[in-house]
C-alpha cells in the first residue's frame, strides 16, 4: 500500500499524530533527498532523489507499494504541489493497482500565516510561480485575477537562482495594482526550520529595494501578499475577518 | 499569554505535536460550544461561546490571559477563518498588550483533499460563502475571477439552513462557465470526524439535481471544484500537477 504523506516543516513539531504513527510502522520511506533530514529519525529505510526526478520517485514508490507499506513524503501537504496526483496517475497509467490513500499535512501557508500574524484571515489565493510545468503566461493570469479579486495571494515557489522572470513579471503587474493600494507583504523563509526568517513589509518598499529582496528570497520561502483590507498591527500582518466594521466592541 | 490553536478536524489522528503538547500545557480552554467534544480529553476548563458570539469568547479569553496561559481553539488553522486576527485587532483596540501566539493547523480544505484524491494539486482559491460578514457582491466577484482564472476552488461555509442565496447565486455563474467545461465537484462533510462523507460529482449533475444537494451541503461541508484540468481517476478526484504533459512515462 501506498500512502502518500504530508510532513508539514518537516520540524517534529508539525507531524500530526497520524503522520508520525505511519511512518513508525511502514516499510519504507521515499522522498525528496533534501527532506531526508526529517524522516531519519525513524530510522527506516529511505530511498531518495533529487529535483525534477519526481516520476522516478513516484514510480519506484509504487512498484515498492505492491508488496510493502512505503510513504511517499512531501513537505507541507502531499496535495499541495506535491506528488500525489502523480502518484494516482501514474498508478492508472502503468496499471498497477496499487491501493493509495493521503496523509494530509500542514501547507506552508498556513505555517507562513501563523508566523506572521494572521494574513490568510480571509479569501486567499495559492499559487506557484513555477514555470517549469506551468507556462508563464497561465500563471501570470490567474496573478492578475487574484489582484481583480482583491483576494490575499500566497505564492509558492517564488523564484530560484536560475528562474527569476515570472517573479519580477508580477511585480510589474502588482506594480499597476499598487497604485491604489500600498499592499502588505509578509516574507518567510524555511517556516518551521533552522534558519528561520521573516519580514513584513510593503509592495512599495519591496519594489523600491528589489535587488535586496531578490537575494533574501529562495526555493524555501513564501510570499504572501495582503488583500485591500491587509494591515500592520502590532507588528504583525494581519488581515481582517470583518467582526470590528459590523459590531462595536 | 494567548495560544491561538488550530486543531484540524478535531480527531485526534489530525492535531499536530505541538498543538497535543500546549493544550496538555496550558491553564484554559476557549472555543466554540460545538467544539468542546474536542478538547474535553485535556481535562483543562472550557470556556465555549455559541455561533455569532465571537467578540466575547475572543475578549473572555484576552483577559484571562492576563496571567493564565490560555489556548483560543479554532478548527482546521485558526488563521483561515477563524479567530486569530481577530484577537489581535481586540488585543490592540482595547490595548491589552497579551502577548499573542499563533500554532497552525491542517484547514478543512488539506483534509478534504487527501480524502477526495488530489483535487489540490494546482494553483487554488479558498472562499467563504458566508455573507455575515462580507457583502454578497464581493463573494460573487470573487468567484467570478477565480472561474476566469482557471483556479481550483475550495468552498468554505457554503450555506446553511437560512442561508442559501450565494450558493445559488454562485452555482449560477458556474453555470455559464460549465457549457464549456464539465467541472469535477468534490463535496465532503465532516471531514476527519464521525459521520464523515464525501461524494464526487460533476456540476451538470449536481446544477440538475440541486435540491439533492442543497439537503446534503450543510455548515459542516467543504466543496471543491476543479479547474478544466481535473478529472477521475479510479473514482478518485485528481488535478493533475503537469508533469504527464511534459514527461513520457
Ligand atoms: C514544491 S512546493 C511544496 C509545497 C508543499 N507541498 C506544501 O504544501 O507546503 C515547494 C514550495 O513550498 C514553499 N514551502 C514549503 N515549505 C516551506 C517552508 N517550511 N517555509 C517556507 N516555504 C515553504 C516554498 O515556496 C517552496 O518553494
Ligand atoms: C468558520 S470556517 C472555519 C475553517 C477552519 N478554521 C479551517 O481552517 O478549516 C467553517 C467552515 O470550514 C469548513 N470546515 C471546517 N472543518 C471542516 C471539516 N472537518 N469537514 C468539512 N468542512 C469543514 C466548512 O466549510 C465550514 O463551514
Amino acid at each position: 500500500m501506498l500512502y502518500v504523506v504530508g510532513i508539514g516543516s518537516g520540524n517534529e513539531k508539525h507531524f500530526t499524530k497520524e503522520a508520525e504513527e505511519l511512518l513508525n510502522r511502514v516499510d519504507l520511506i521515499v522522498c525528496y533527498k533534501n527532506y531526508k533530514k526529517f524522516v531519519e529519525r525513524f530510522n527506516k529505510p529511505i530511498y531518495t532523489t533529487g529535483m525534477t526526478k519526481e516520476i522516478d520517485r513516484v514510480d519506484y514508490a509504487l512498484k515498492e507499494a505492491k508488496d510493502k507499506d512505503v510513504a511517499l513524503v512531501s513537505s507541507g501537504d502531499a496535495t499541495i504541489y506535491g506528488l500525489a496526483s502523480l502518484a494516482y496517475e501514474i498508478n492508472a497509467v502503468k496499471n498497477y493497482g496499487i491501493e493509495i490513500k493521503v496523509i494530509p499535512g500542514i501547507t506552508a501557508c498556513s505555517l507562513a500565516s501563523a508566523i506572521l500574524g494572521s494574513p490568510l484571515n480571509h479569501d486567499f489565493v495559492v499559487i506557484s510561480f513555477s514555470d517549469l510545468l506551468t507556462p508563464l503566461e497561465i500563471i501570470l493570469k490567474r496573478f492578475r485575477y487574484a489582484l481583480e479579486g482583491d483576494f490575499v495571494i500566497c505564492i509558492y515557489n517564488p523564484l530560484s537562482k536560475r528562474r527569476k522572470e515570472p517573479f519580477l513579471k508580477a511585480m510589474e503587474i502588482l506594480s499597476e495594482f499598487a497604485k491604489d493600494n500600498n499592499y502588505v507583504v509578509g516574507i518567510v523563509k524555511n517556516a518551521g526550520r533552522d534558519n528561520e526568517k521573516y519580514l513584513i513589509t510593503t509592495f512599495k518598499e519591496l519594489y523600491k529595494d528589489i535587488e535586496r529582496y531578490l537575494e533574501f528570497i529562495d526555493m524555501n520561502t513564501i510570499l504572501i501578499i495582503g488583500n485591500s483590507s491587509t494591515k500592520i498591527v502590532n507588528g504583525k500582518m494581519i488581515t481582517p475577518r470583518g467582526y470590528l466594521n459590523k459590531y462595536k466592541i
